[in-house]
């Protein structure tokens, strides 16, 4: 399959512009500038629908997707840990403690070592994009040099992503072996990767942007927060942080500052327009009326919410708040690339919180979060047009002047996992059974500012 | 790939004897005899490999297979409702009474169409088999003609299968258009299904076995009750149905027979070795007992419990007790065919167990269930040898007597998930990988009994 720059496309598909509302998408023509930007979009009850259709096919710019297949925004994942992919489903049986200094610190910091991080950045990069996953908000390294190949991969392959070298200089809480020398260095790597981006010869529109990234907060000294905060403010850039994922963090911030997560970081200008906070999982509500005051946004990570953060994200009172909220797989803390499986685990975990989980206990004292759960319809907008809103980025709805950043499935797939019954599924059931049931393989086609990078299809043509 | 009855096989795998005990079977050759039943396992340090493995050679027995592959028993699936499949992934986001009145019911009423019935069961079976599923016990539906096609079809496809007729005929909780007439009915039916299983002239081996099926025990009426225990004796049959499964359930099953869902089956003759009951979320530490006495066996539906079940089932309390435990989809209230996913969700929600959900207590009030978490190497049991001690059958380990049920996971298919660095993985850690991000497109070969029918390579071989 081709690119769609230029082109006007006819297809079937979905998107979901508010938690909850899914517009399905009968037979409609999106109209693709040079640039990949949607410009028009035409449903098939409006009067223009066959002038519009019969002009382009005429000018020999119609592309037809093929018949049963359904299109949707691409997916947007919001916390990803880059250079703990070789991780992904390992280390899941030890304590965090083990978790971290065993397996994840070093890990990390083989990437010191470029080839490996060229080969590891290199496959991510490939798997998520096969995956669905068209903008990627990535964790880096401590390490220069692999931060900028992260940067250029997501370049030449063309995936959209947000990258931060990650900054990490407390001597209590970092080890020796993989530890920012000083604030200054820090400082200096996050400096250097956003000089590095901006300036990239094929990166003038700016599809992969830099993110100032404190790993969070105690792992960083005063001054270094401080001095990121300065950093963002001067570039504009957007910030990632961890914010209240466990009782020990959020209690550990507590003593340091006399303050919450939030509070903390909004005292050091790191809660802004733009910020990403992972996890949120103990966020109080006077919190989450100060981010949603910031404009900030929280990446929900169910998945590994599950195994090392000991609650599940209070996901509904966010969303009633009004808070911007997207989905992360928080690789590899979540053993999967796929956001359909984050998705997944948020709908999961929302029921899970709702009743509660210990059977000894009778229904009303189980669980005090009545209404919590949420359904396929809120985690479709979470995991796209809530990632765009999150991030400010105009990617998530086939809407004019939205990026042409989109999926193909194809239910009948043969390595697929969706079973469509046509007498039985029509409208938002098969929305529903994509969301629930969809496989890589199901994924032929992935298209980011129209143009084609990722899925079955993709893969067959560059045999 | 072949067949491998009558053959000495050459490979790498893992298999879990216990839960939490994994054995690594590095380069071992395992001798099948003609009948798909395991002769001898040799291991490489063993002073007779070389002459055991030549000799076979000579004889042109010895199948070596690919490198860098890994072999594992056949996953069995404790418990599925084979008519929900074509709800798979749908429906979930409504209440339990809708679910069942709107969705469920009407959905297995179809079912009076053969038709139907064999287009959906074939897709199931195909599904399942490809999917790794080697063993499946099934719900069918009230209806004699589908019940004996969902067998046809198992016997056809090579899938060692055990089949129930649902019987239900409580005029009170089944609606008029979805119910046995009466308890005689409803026992004509189960009894044809045994004759039609067991003199099926395709299934002298005994790879398709027949289930005395309560829906449960709402669903039934005492005299229903009282004549299926009764045919379960005679028959020396297997017997599957509900227990304990929600709140609602528990409490119903109390007020009617003043005991609770397994003393009350105990009553009828249901509760016996080779009974597997669905769920039990809610079994007290006494049911625990009484079920371990009589050498029954629990299924757990980790991701449907989520759903439908509004708690976790304490997992490790009951293998602590050493109940017989293996997994089931669930399906369709678990949205998936693929056990690798049910190993997944109750690694999942023993974590959820054993912290909590709820981030506005403080850790120690979260939960009271420390201790409660599993991991791959439980799960993998559970998924494997697990499941075959709970039916009884010599599957799930590959030990001499032991049928060669088995399936053969490519890490490197190209529409997989897996991804190992041959510097980081081995071992375990490598079993761990596949169990937590093994995909449908990894699972290269699909053996039961030794014959092979399914797989990514079985697919390529049919066309
Ligand atoms: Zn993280
Ligand atoms: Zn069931």
């Amino acid at each position: 399959m081709d690119d769609l720059k230029g082109k006007l496309v006819r297809a079937c598909g979905f998107h979901a512009p508010a938690p909850g509302e899914i517009e399905t998408l009968g037979d409609t023509l999106i109209d693709i500038a040079r640039d990949g930007v949607i410009r028009d979009v035409v449903r098939s009850d409006e009067a223009r629908y066959d002038r519009v259709m019969n002009e382009a096919r005429r000018a020999a710019r119609l592309v037809e997707l093929p018949k049963g297949r359904f299109l949707l925004p691409g997916l947007v994942d919001l916390h990803i840990h880059a250079p703990q992919y070789p991780q992904v489903g390992n280390a899941l049986d030890v304590p965090l403690e083990d978790w971290l200094q065993t397996y994840t610190f070093p890990i990390e910091a083989r990437y010191a070592d470029a080839a490996f991080a060229r080969r590891s950045y290199s496959l991510l990069v490939e798997d998520l994009l096969a995956s669905g996953t068209t903008t990627a908000m990535y964790y880096g390294t401590i390490h220069d040099e692999a931060n900028r190949l992260l940067a250029d991969i997501c370049i030449e392959r063309g995936q959209r992503a947000l990258i931060g070298k990650v900054a990490m200089d407390h001597p209590d809480q970092c080890p020796d072996y993989y530890r920012d020398k000083n604030a200054k260095a820090a400082i200096a790597g996050t400096q250097s990767l956003i000089d590095h981006i901006r300036s990239h010869p094929d990166n003038v529109d700016g599809r992969v942007l830099p993110v100032v990234t404190p790993r969070f907060i105690p792992s960083c000294t005063d001054a270094l927060l401080e001095d990121l905060g300065a950093l963002a403010a001067d570039h504009g850039c957007h910030i990632q942080t961890h914010c209240s994922e466990s009782d020990w963090e959020h209690a550990f911030v507590k003593a340091r500052f006399g303050a919450s997560d939030a509070e903390s970081l909004d005292r050091f200008g790191l809660l802004r327009e733009r910020t990403v906070l992972g996890h949120g999982n103990f966020l109080s509500a006077a919190d989450m009326d100060r981010i949603r005051a910031r404009r900030a946004a929280v990446a929900h990570c169910p998945l590994s919410n599950a195994y090392f953060s000991g609650a599940v994200f209070p996901l509904k009172d966010a969303l009633q708040k009004g808070l911007r909220v997207g989905l992360g797989t928080d690789i590899s803390a979540g053993a999967t690339v796929s956001l359909f499986d984050s998705a997944r685990s948020a709908i999961t975990a929302s029921r899970m919180l709702e009743t509660g989980t210990d059977p000894d206990l009778d229904p009303d004292s189980r669980s005090r979060h009545g209404g919590a759960r949420i359904d396929f319809r809120d985690a479709f907008h979470l995991a796209t047009a809530g990632g765009g809103a999150a991030l400010g980025l105009p990617v998530g709805l086939f809407r004019p002047g939205f990026q042409f950043d989109a999926i193909l499935i194809d239910p009948d797939a043969p390595l697929g996992s969706i079973r469509l019954w046509p007498e039985l599924h029509d409208g938002e059931q098969i929305l529903q059974k994509i969301i629930f049931t969809a496989a890589r393989a199901n994924i032929e086609q992935v298209w980011v500012g129209g143009a084609a990078c990722a899925g079955t299809s993709f893969d067959r043509r560059a045999d």
